[in-house]
């Protein structure tokens, strides 16, 4: 089991709020982790962001996030390019864990799906150098294949991995979201494959009826249908020394009052996975 | 390319209509195969279908369908094998080229996946030795994993191959589904190994948003993200040679008229497929 010592609050659960205010609602639910977000940390001011964490001694076990690599024209797609590479420097000021990389679907007018998978590995290996240079660690994410056409065309975890297993391990690992992965038949032995390369870990619980907005679907933790024990065990077999985030895409959510969203990721990740 | 002589319409696409009623336009837009549902067959009488079909000169690529194997208490399970053994006596006197099986979600109640796999590959072993007997070759449908939770617990074609793999292959093949399957990176290398199995191929669009009810968010072909000239042709690839079924659950286009939809379904296979 994991422990709450190693519990991170991704800031997209409490969308809602600043980057202070969040870091401030982790400190008072004794949460240890967080998981900004690159428009919330611009808000605030880089500096001011790491130095706001440092001071309420949490650890960043990610930052969102990069990516989104596919593009039909060459400007676009030096501009993604341009900005990831921003987003490296931002990671390595933040000292975070990891830069979650979320790939990008198919290119627009396109129905190759392999192109946009060439495309992502081209700007993956075009990012490595940038990222190793700054000490960052990339975590190439595996989105749900509901995502496939228009948001990452890398839709498992297997997949994700023969990608990262091109790189060196300390710079390009993958990340493990239980909400895209859950129901991957495979999510065993891939996750056992990825030792050494797991680079974040995230949780949600997949409920239905998905909304209107799938992107917007997820759960509290126990409210759905994914075996957290099963996945926590499975990423701590293999290895993984670092924390688990949870990170809830949900409009009720952001409705709810904070401090209650805080209370409930506490005691529900304490109730499955402690 | 398919061409039109294989293309079949799935009743599903054209749901308001009676089996006699579908029967009839595949007839006037001169789409040679069909693909019934039980409770339409039920409707018109076994015997009664089995003879218009005949009359009509169809083919009947297959009948939709069996599985949902997945029960907490053992009488649901007798129950649902007992609803399969019937479907298979009705694909065996309508001759269809395949009984489709969906296989069924979570058990209600659990979140061991792994339960759900044992339990449907048990009520398959057990199904086998009849379809054997009746000469009806079962089609284990993986489902997109979007449906993992509720409906169909085998997720990805390497999966429903796998399952499929245990038993002979002129009892027991896959049905690859374009909605279902076009995200894999996996399916090439899955529906080359599938060579021999494929009990079915149906097709219908990828199109975004989904709608409120995903089971309901399938597009006409060329609407969507797919690639279908590529899928087609890895399914030609490993030899299969039955019928190319368009299988549309949308329910804007349940409210087209009939003849514009199987106009619309026959021109766009000729466009894309021929």
């Amino acid at each position: 089991m994991i422990g709450l010592r190693r519990l991170s609050l991704n800031q997209a659960t409490v969308r809602n709020l600043t980057a202070a205010d969040a870091i401030r609602l982790c400190v008072k639910h004794e949460i240890p982790g967080i998981g900004l977000w690159r428009d919330r940390v611009a808000e605030l001011g880089l500096a001011r962001t790491a130095a706001t964490v440092t001071a309420a001694s949490l650890h960043i076990s990610s930052l969102c996030r990069g990516g989104f690599f596919t593009h039909a024209d060459a400007d676009a797609r030096a501009a993604a390019l341009a900005d990831n590479r921003v987003a490296v420097m931002e990671a390595a000021e933040l000292q975070a864990d990891t830069l979650i990389l979320v790939s990008g679907g198919l290119v627009p007018g396109s129905r190759d799906l392999a192109l946009a998978r060439r495309m992502i590995a081209d700007a993956i290996a075009e990012l490595v150098p940038v990222a190793q240079d700054a000490g960052v660690r990339l975590g190439i994410e595996p989105l749900h294949p509901m995502f496939c056409a228009d948001r990452c065309a890398i839709t498992r975890l297997g997949e994700a991995l023969d990608l990262a297993m091109r790189f060196p391990a300390d710079t390009v690992g993958v990340v493990v979201d239980t909400y895209h992965v859950w129901w991957d038949s495979q999510l065993a032995a891939d996750i056992a494959r990825a030792a050494g390369r797991i680079a974040g870990f995230q949780l949600c619980d997949w409920v239905l009826p998905l909304p209107r907005d799938v992107l917007l679907g997820r759960g509290h933790l126990g409210d759905g249908f994914i075996d957290f024990g099963l996945i926590a065990d499975l990423v701590l077999v293999a290895g993984y020394t670092g924390y688990a985030e949870v990170e809830i895409l949900n409009a009720e959510i952001w409705d709810a009052p904070a401090d209650e969203t805080a209370l409930k990721v506490r005691n529900r990740f304490a109730d499955l996975l402690c």
